[in-house]
């Protein structure tokens, strides 16, 4: 068996330091960087900082939405289960997909129950901060019903994954972000630990690169 | 806005026909390939195919540990929230990392709690499913573990991501697997949702390729 690092701080300190050593990140807004940073490490590809679409404003408007008490939507448990909640333990961080209504939804509007579930944020949109982690279709969805007069979220963390759709819902974002804040990878890569990984810079930037 | 579909039996169909188009999936076992589409869907990376390192039974072992009623033990709950639970609704799916003796036991054993957790797998590893879709640490102290005499899992899904470790843990696994079945891919690429779709092609193969 060969020997490992067992000691969380220096993992951390070495993880990091290995991001920033190979990842191009003179490109970003100093207060993004913290998030670009986070990004790499829960993928584990320091390419992925060269794809990365992003409003200047991002952090800034994303900060302040959580901030303000602004509830973080979810397109997948699995983005909701890695944001760390003890950095947001009075934010609301809601996932629809699973509510009992959403399968009639889809029948209804001929779409995936991805797409319908984000009709459930309705209410919960304005000002919001919203992380698609897995669903192209979220993403289109949210983007559609922008175009047709909901209120707007605050930031748009795009991190859908996939062959179909992804690289082409976030291209839409990037291209028009519908007046609201994003970051968005742009191709076929991305996913729930991305999407995490960018609440919990939010809510914490690299406070655990010190510990 | 461009048009996209939104049809989801298509875009299952057509996601897993461009996976077929562009990886190589000859050198696989038959009954493995399912799960090396999954894998390559739940990231939106085909070339992850030729970094899979496995055993030959990996699949058939998987299944009759499922079929028999073995639990599946989680590094993190990201693996767990992406288990698609309908497939298996009466397995047990067992993340103890926020077990409130884990903080302690990592101090007293002076590692990380991704791998003081796995102390608490001892009276269910053996013939079970072992997910690690985050931590190094987890993958390292589970193969110390079975060198001191442990009870063996059935088959280990090894797909910790990162900088520190990752690459090294999955190459221990894969350089000797201490008798058990193993899926893992080499390097630092990783990540919860290829744990969990991994266990989501035991349970299921890719049955919704043909819905």
């Amino acid at each position: 068996m060969r020997p490992y690092e067992t000691d969380p701080a220096r993992i951390y300190a070495q993880s990091f330091a290995t991001v920033r050593a190979e990842a191009r990140l003179d490109r970003f807004p100093e207060d993004l960087r913290p998030m670009v940073i986070r990004l790499i490490h829960a993928c584990g590809m320091v390419e992925i900082a060269d794809r990365l679409a992003f409003s200047a404003g991002a952090m800034a408007t994303g900060r302040a939405a959580l901030a303000a008490g602004a509830p973080v939507l979810c397109d997948c448990e699995m983005v909701a289960a890695g944001i760390i909640r003890r950095h947001l333990p009075d934010t609301e961080v809601l996932v629809t997909l699973n509510d009992a209504a959403v399968p009639e939804m889809a029948h209804d509007l001929g779409t995936t129950r991805s797409a319908a579930a984000v009709d459930l944020w309705r209410e919960k949109i304005k000002g919001a901060v919203v992380a698609v982690g897995n669903a192209p279709t979220a993403l289109f969805h949210l983007l559609e019903r922008l175009d047709a007069g909901w209120p707007k979220p605050a930031l748009i963390l795009g991190f859908p994954v996939g062959f179909v759709g992804a690289a082409e819902s976030k291209a839409e974002l990037a291209g028009d972000p519908r007046g609201c804040d994003f970051v968005a990878l742009r191709g076929r890569k991305g996913g729930s630990a991305m999407a995490s990984a960018a609440v919990n810079a939010l809510a914490n930037g690299i406070s655990e690169e010190k510990a």
